[in-house]
């Protein structure tokens, strides 16, 4: 008999968010499972942190015994909290999500609900984002099967220090399968929609619509639209371009350096 | 003679902040310079876009007939507006900062400095981020010398899309010179700082301590502890773990995939 797991469960769509209890419930029998996350919804916020307002945390009644905080921040937020404040000792993993709405190709960074699994993985904690593609019927149900067998998966086959697992479910009918992808070139551009307030003064929504690019056939946007759920391993701990880095180094340093002698 | 570049100009201390008056002043004479800035400071918010809540845009007075506006938002934000409904035409270069504060190492994902620009590269249009390592007392005027020439650097040679430039000012009595850098591996962690709220509930703030890790000698962070300005070129554009993917991807597939025949 292996020792449960000990998963950090966050989201970007607030403690209230169904997708949020869906993944508990995939969850729940094979893991010790700890909620923490937003009061309310923080989507878009990527990994923003909170730096200038105060944090408050509080416990949430739960089921099953799991225990629950909510955190007036972001994902990213609620993992620095859980980690130093909320559990006694790191988690073995952190889940996000599920996110309503896509996060696959290059929506990564603005993505709350990967923020959340960022933040594990700069401290060498391993994460799995999920997200469902379809933001207006977003069907849960029919992707929990999957979940708990590929967290099983990933605890026998870690990630390497630094990669994260980014997750998608596609808005078919039926799921075919669930495929390792690269990350796919599209993602949401704003659509910006001028109104006028009451009061006179012009505003806009920022909107958002898909910039759509050529998509290989081992993306995760490609795979998809084909009806297979995505898994991109991203990597973050690493950003420097290094074929640029050591390109130009020399004749960069050259230009703008005088060291002293 | 050349034309002038067409440069957007951002931050996240908010239009009011003294590094972007800075900035400014550094390029004012060598370039169109357009500023977008946000209302307020915007610190840690990464790329965050504001998605549930309206924005408002509006002009701002600024000197020398430079043009400039704030936006209720994020410097992501910023620029989405600038490119969408404040400017024309694309801007040749996306600048951003002065910030007050180290952007070096792994903080590349919380600034909201390098947001700015990170919103740009995904969009092929090239930016430069610019901070001070030096929080308390940041002396800007130190830096400006080096700012038009680098500009000028980096339009006669581009960078790769999808990569960007992130620049850190060192805060020792002098700079030694500018170099190209790799990432360092250091960034800000929390501190958090439990505090009793006048009613008689607890709150954090949420601090930060710096997370010490070994570091190159072509890092950003060690080459910033010797007194040299340093410039990280960041690719943002794939983040996909390209070794991971190759690797396991057949064995992952076979575990989960059933194809329909």
């Amino acid at each position: 008999m292996h020792k449960k797991p000990k998963i950090l469960v966050t989201n970007d769509d607030g403690i209230m968010a169904p997708g949020l209890k869906h993944l508990w419930e995939a969850l729940v029998d094979v893991a010790d499972l700890y909620i923490v996350a937003p009061a309310t919804e923080k989507s878009g916020v990527g990994l923003a942190i909170t730096i200038r307002d105060p944090i408050q945390v509080q416990p949430v009644e739960w089921e099953k015994g799991t225990k629950a905080w909510k955190v007036t921040g972001t994902p990213a937020d609620c993992v620095r909290m859980g980690m130093s404040v909320i559990l006694d000792s790191p988690p073995d993993l952190i889940v996000s999500g599920i996110n309503r709405g896509s996060n696959s190709g290059r929506n990564v960074l603005y993505s709350g609900t990967i923020g959340g699994v960022i933040e594990g993985a700069l401290r060498n904690v391993p994460g799995i984002a999920f997200s469902c593609v379809d933001f207006m019927n977003p069907d849960y149900k029919k992707t929990l099967h999957l979940i708990a067998p590929l967290v099983k998966h990933m605890i026998d086959h870690p990630l390497p220090k630094g990669t994260l697992l980014n997750v998608n479910f596609p808005d078919t009918e039926e799921i075919l399968g669930l495929k390792m992808a690269r990350q796919g070139r599209g993602f949401w551009i704003e659509d910006p929609d001028a109104r006028v307030h009451p009061e006179g003064h012009s505003y806009y929504w920022l909107g958002g619509k898909w910039h759509e690019h050529e998509e290989d056939e081992e993306s995760d946007v490609h795979l998809l639209r084909q009806g297979f759920a995505a898994a991109v391993p991203i990597h973050i701990s690493e950003l420097t371009d290094l074929a640029h880095f050591h390109e130009r180094k020399e004749r960069f340093n050259n230009h703008f350096s005088r060291e002293r002698t």
